[in-house]
């Protein structure tokens, strides 16, 4: 079993980084069932850090504003959606019971940079995930890491263990948004096999 | 247009971490094929920072071996392929190509911080994305972050500005090594909507 070609282009070959959206809400349960799927996805120890703020209402907009760089506050704005990804830096405090197996929350309540670490690198893993689950339910990303992070922390996620990583527009694009698709790197640029 | 119910299987549902393996090849074609759809995916300023070592003859495989930990031995010598993800810390040399649009390569010259920083996030996303392409072409994955990198460093990239992520093994899996399925986080859990 692999993926048909229209399955390909949605994900893949025909998606573009939306910058101007239709007027079509996203709706809860349509948040909901791209975080159960993309949370399938693998991470190490099955640590799950991703936590993800979704910013809708006019307020949590307004939130948001003085944390956007200049040329994303438009598109951020008329958003349907904005999701704040996010790595839980105390995400170990889960591992008894999504990593049974094995006493994994020892392995980060001494060390901060192996907590930091893979709480970034997992993280930013299932956002990856998130973005191909949220296309292939038919929506539109915007991803962004045009913001001041400290701004984001400061306003979304002051006394917890929540940290910003990067932001993502979702919502149904607007085909007049589309940027001309920059170059990629050929397989020889970027890749060997030994 | 959304996926059907056998793509999401194949992708989020169905799909799950591999240990053990059919003795059946990876060529060349599909590691390309494969890269060639992850590289579609949204980077920052288009900066596209994922490099892969592929890990396939026994030579190359020996030269891993010794970096890998115990656990993750016997998975990884029997499997058609290794993926060895790195992110390239002087990617910002490829973005007068990558992102004509701006000055892009100053924002990083000068900056180790911000460099290490993109180079990191955005290649892991695109890992993220190269595990979903490989899904969708029929594959099964493997990452690990069980192994030692400097080790990994020292015998693949050195002097070089590549720098190990994380690996992932290839191949068509046998479902008799299949874990059962940790439990994931509820939307509750992980998730806002404000």
């Amino acid at each position: 079993m692999v993926l048909d070609a229209a399955a390909i282009d949605l994900l893949f070959l025909k998606a573009h980084t939306q910058r101007r959206w239709l007027d079509r809400e996203v709706p809860d349960p349509l948040l909901r069932q791209i975080y159960e799927l993309a949370r399938m996805g693998p991470t190490s120890a099955n640590c799950q850090p991703l936590r993800i703020d979704f910013v809708r209402s006019p307020a949590a907009k307004e939130k948001l504003r003085p944390a956007l760089s200049e040329g994303n506050v438009e598109q951020t704005m008329s958003a349907p959606a904005t999701a704040v990804f996010a790595a839980d830096h105390e995400f170990y405090e889960f591992l008894p019971k999504l990593f049974p197996q094995a006493d994994a929350k020892s392995w980060f309540t001494g060390s901060e940079a192996a907590t930091r670490e893979t709480a970034q690198m997992n993280a930013t893993l299932q956002a990856g995930y998130f973005i191909m689950a949220a296309r292939g339910l038919g929506l539109d990303c915007g991803p962004m890491s045009g913001f001041d992070r400290a701004k984001v922390n400061a306003a979304f996620f002051s006394g917890s263990a929540w940290k910003a990583l990067f932001l993502c527009n979702l919502g149904y694009g607007d085909p007049t948004g589309y940027r001309p698709r920059n170059p990629r790197l050929d397989f020889s640029e970027a890749c060997r096999i030994a």
